[in-house]
């Protein structure tokens, strides 16, 4: 089922925005071949690439082309004939680029979790006498696992101490605070929060500030260098576009690196990895965070992603992520206590990454009555429906689209087909 | 260059195999036909197989038609729809019956490293009263970095005991034996060690037996079940031909799942992730010892290697290695003291794995003259050259080529041209 064509109806107040309006922002758009990059099905509304970004476009060929070329036919010496031992490293050094890290502090490898963990090991060894970490209750739950499983595992008596608000975590920051560990942006509600000032009023106490870019490297310009920033995480299949379960990142400060210690010490992170000494010397730099022998096909998966997005300027990005959150604020706000939407994420612009959320008691089988009009979010516990809104492919007209579909699944009741009720696992 | 064709001046006595035996073996064999189920360069003698397998025929074509269809197309949907989320499980069962697992029992995700990093951290659950883990000095050196890397971290003295020879470990089995953790195949010498004895020894003092499978499974049969192995770890990109950097897999006899505690908590390894709950609980089965999100394109290529081989029975290919490693040694030990070759593998075939090594004191510059002929061996310090026998794919022509190969490199003293002493970096 095609979207519903609302543009001669609209279901929004004469003073609200226009489809005509969208269309004239495209044709006005500095990021309007960015699309080109990308391959999106005909028709889809994407606004879910905050879970899993679209395919780039030079992906599949370049991959075909890697596992032909680079494994098939030069095998074992594609090691060194085709930079994949320093490919995490060599890509790393191209994410650093969207987050304001400078070459040498970033590595592609593993998963956000499992760098993470790295990172927290990390921080409880450079704040010895330190006992607690803090974070919000609604940060990503693997974060918070994460934190437990080491803490639990460690057994000396580590706490992680979960708050509402910053506020109160800024608040409770004290001399036994060893890092206050944040998502950049909220997940759920798409709060920004402030990493100069959180990671200033952690450094002011003596603790380490934690960043998980999940939602927000590659959606908006993140500055760990400006925010100095100790240690920071983040997604390779979001806003990176890198597929599904892309390799992810991490970030460690060159004034960290020396005492960077983490325990997940394989071969690939010895100084002299191919001497195969008994004893672990760990490597300099970044190198010491990798594990194992790096996932080659992955990792070139999520390169085209990144290449994709340092085409363009992470301002520009950032320009059309406001634009386009705003015309969706703005047309759902104009509606929403009518059709019993509440938002859930922050009425301002910079206050927000490049998300929005509503809640509504019928969320789930809302989200699914627009997923078969080809309007694409997601449903979180217990009632958020969250729309991402990736500035590379995404146009105003999309956006306009998707909130008058919206409005109409509602208004017109359209959500209350008894087959939108069945529940799947949901992603 | 070529191979030197050395069929008319064989560097062979009279009463070895000839080239002619070998391609009547060759005509013979009913893995024969398992080679086209790869695609390898053309006059290649592929004897690193066992460092990185080739390419699976089908798996460019497949890779492109994930990406193009299922996360170019369903997008997010992919997960549900094409099974994304249980592939750690559905192609661990695939690779278990390689490895004498019954279902349920091996995932794959991950590294070797990180996996046996798990298995490592709940070994020491289940004997907390104990504190030493038994290896031999020659093991894969990653497995003793990661003990090590766990033991620094917990502080709680347990210790890494390492021998020179697996009956010393034996005989070292004690009451404070947490685990015995050895390769199941020495990856320099290629000896194949007793599952059997080995773990029933372990478990005579109460200990666990922890087997890396990297260098055996799917060169060999290996019995999990019937050994009563209680965990295992092994390698995607060997023998199982998943691609540089394959993701990993780790087995968990079913008799120890429910108290398996893993300290890598990711929210996937939660009992229900899509719940987002605060405090974690453990999954059941194998899926607690996924962490993140499953690399999708990582284990699809995986997949193609592992369905390549499960075409074939293992007990054929267990008797073409046999085969194929007696052809090589008889060869070269008909020449070898002559040339200063020593074996350092087994001479029984039924103590080795698919694999022969021999040392040289010009080892670097014999294994670089063979890769300009095109029979590509390896290289590990301090003047080992290994050669690794993969059936499915090697002719015993090849293997033939190979040795005499290897006979005319040294005899001619080819491996003297200097430009085979300059080192690069190793694999």
């Amino acid at each position: 089922m095609p979207q519903a064509s609302l543009d001669r109806h609209s279901p929004f107040p004469p003073e609200a925005p226009t489809r005509a309006d969208a269309k004239a922002m495209d044709a006005n758009d500095p990021l309007g071949r960015a699309r080109d990059h990308f391959l999106l099905p005909a028709g889809l509304v994407y606004l879910d690439g905050n879970s899993l970004g679209p395919l780039p476009r030079l992906a599949p060929n370049r991959i075909f082309e890697a596992m032909r070329q680079e494994w098939g036919e030069d095998l074992i010496a594609g090691w060194t004939k085709h930079g994949w031992m320093q490919l995490p490293l060599t890509l790393g050094d191209k994410i650093g680029r969207l987050i304001g890290a400078p070459e040498g502090t970033v590595a592609a490898c593993d998963t956000t979790s499992l760098n993470l963990y790295k990172l927290l090991a990390t921080s409880l060894a450079e704040r010895p006498k330190r006992r607690t970490i803090l974070s919000d209750r609604g940060n990503f739950p693997t974060d918070l696992y994460m934190a437990d499983g080491l803490f639990k595992q460690l057994g000396q008596g580590h706490q992680l101490k979960l708050f509402d608000t910053v506020a109160e975590i800024v608040e409770a920051i004290d001399d036994d605070t060893v890092a206050v560990m944040l998502g950049h942006v909220d997940y759920r509600t798409g709060e920004l929060h402030d990493m100069a000032a959180i990671t200033r009023a952690a450094h002011a106490k003596g603790a380490l500030a934690i960043w998980d870019l999940a939602h927000s490297a590659g959606a908006l310009p993140v500055d760990l260098t400006g925010c100095d920033v100790d240690y920071a995480v983040g997604c390779g299949y979001k806003y990176l576009n890198g597929g599904p379960g892309a390799p992810a990142f991490l970030y460690v400060a060159k004034r960290l690196q020396a005492s960077f210690r983490q325990p997940l010490q394989g071969w690939l992170g010895h100084a002299a990895p191919f001497k195969f000494e008994t004893d672990f010397r760990p490597a300099e730099g970044m190198q010491r965070a990798i594990v194992s022998s790096p996932s080659i096909l992955s990792l070139r998966t999520l390169e085209c992603g990144v290449d994709a997005m340092l085409r363009w300027k992470m301002e520009d990005i950032r320009s059309k992520s406001e634009a386009l959150t705003e015309i969706f604020r703005i047309l759902i706000d104009s509606v929403g206590e009518k059709l019993g939407l509440a938002r859930v994420s922050p009425r301002d612009f910079d206050k927000r990454g490049s998300q929005l959320s509503y809640s509504h008691p019928k969320g789930y089988e809302i989200v699914q009555a627009l997923i078969e009009r080809r309007v694409i979010g997601d449903f979180r516990m217990p009632d958020i429906m969250r729309f991402g809104f990736a500035p590379l492919y995404l146009r105003y007209v999309d956006v306009w689209d998707a909130a008058a579909n919206l409005a109409d699944v509602i208004e017109t009741r359209a959500f209350e087909d008894p087959k939108y009720a069945v529940r799947a696992a949901v992603t």
